[in-house]
């Protein structure tokens, strides 16, 4: 069976499961919500506060064929790759840009989801002045940081384990404060990285 | 017969003809290429020379089902709208957002094709400090120009023939330059505008 390009099988409805008995029994705040269902409820409560606009690219599809007989239904196509992040925007005039990944490791960050284009979109980013960085999920901890998308590009290129120590997060992140509206204030950890 | 939200039919090969007959006879630099492609083709140019990274959004479809025992082919799908603009990205730290459109009308650009949605993210990116404009064809003088989105947030909300007079164009307007790589210098047509 071939899954999605992320590895993980593409559920329709968009709400995609993180439940998972370790979290049920670790984590007291849990909520059943997925990473990236938290970011786009926090986005949508920056977009209406007027305080960021940052929206999520959607997948690509190459669309093969298109049924115009039946209302424009697309009958044929396949998931690609991004070849960028999953979301972008403006945040007092600058480009933000980043990634959002969870694991259930304890002790890493493993970099086996992060694409070569991907990192060569970040470079890119970083070097036209643009703020680009990961959000990351330590779900066994319960825990959620920026981290500065320079450190995962040290990693991932120069990194022998190809992953990034849950140390790392520690010292060099900045922990994402988690709530209900927004569920991740995840602009407050921009504005402390990069705005002061 | 439905068609694609922007009233076009979609063509999957995303290689859009827009040569008519008219074009042919008119425009002794036709390319017949599309402006959507000549658009990407001078992002790509500007990207790889480290000058600007604009991406196009890619359309955002509402999966409905996937039959993974063919290889995750997408059987039952839509097009959806999209809320946001066609393109973004950042040129000297600066966020960049536009969308580009064509017309065969050559006394004015028709606003029906912009949807209230694309209109209010443009008027949050102005907001927030990100620059936004319109890339606007008018295929019959092959001149194409950016225009703030200010004018026509302007003309939307207050025109009353729901339409910009090419006259806007040429005094408000930078004529953006045509070439062969990249094919539009619309960079350099922000740079002017924004950066001077």
């Amino acid at each position: 069976m071939i899954n999605y390009p992320n590895g993980k099988k593409y559920t329709p409805t968009a709400k995609k499961e993180r439940k998972t008995k370790a979290d049920i029994s670790i984590s007291s705040a849990n909520r059943g919500m997925s990473l990236e269902e938290d970011i786009n409820q926090s986005s949508e409560y920056y977009s209406v506060n007027n305080i960021a606009l940052i929206h999520k690219r959607p997948t690509p599809i190459n669309v093969v064929k298109v049924d115009y007989s039946k209302g424009a239904k697309i009958v044929d196509a396949y998931f690609e790759k991004q070849s960028t992040t999953d979301y972008n925007g403006v945040y007092k005039g600058r480009y933000i840009d980043f990634e959002a990944k969870n694991t259930k490791s304890k002790t890493s960050f493993p970099l086996a989801n992060i694409s070569k284009h991907q990192i060569e979109h970040l470079k890119r980013v970083i070097q036209h002045g643009g703020i680009a960085f990961f959000i990351i999920e330590f779900q066994i901890q319960n825990e959620i940081y920026l981290l500065d998308a320079s450190f995962v590009i040290h990693y991932y290129e120069h990194g022998e384990r190809k992953s990034i120590p849950y140390e790392v997060f520690k010292t060099e992140g900045i922990k994402i404060k988690q709530g209900y509206n927004p569920r991740l204030y995840y602009i407050d950890a921009v504005e402390e990285k990069y705005f002061k």
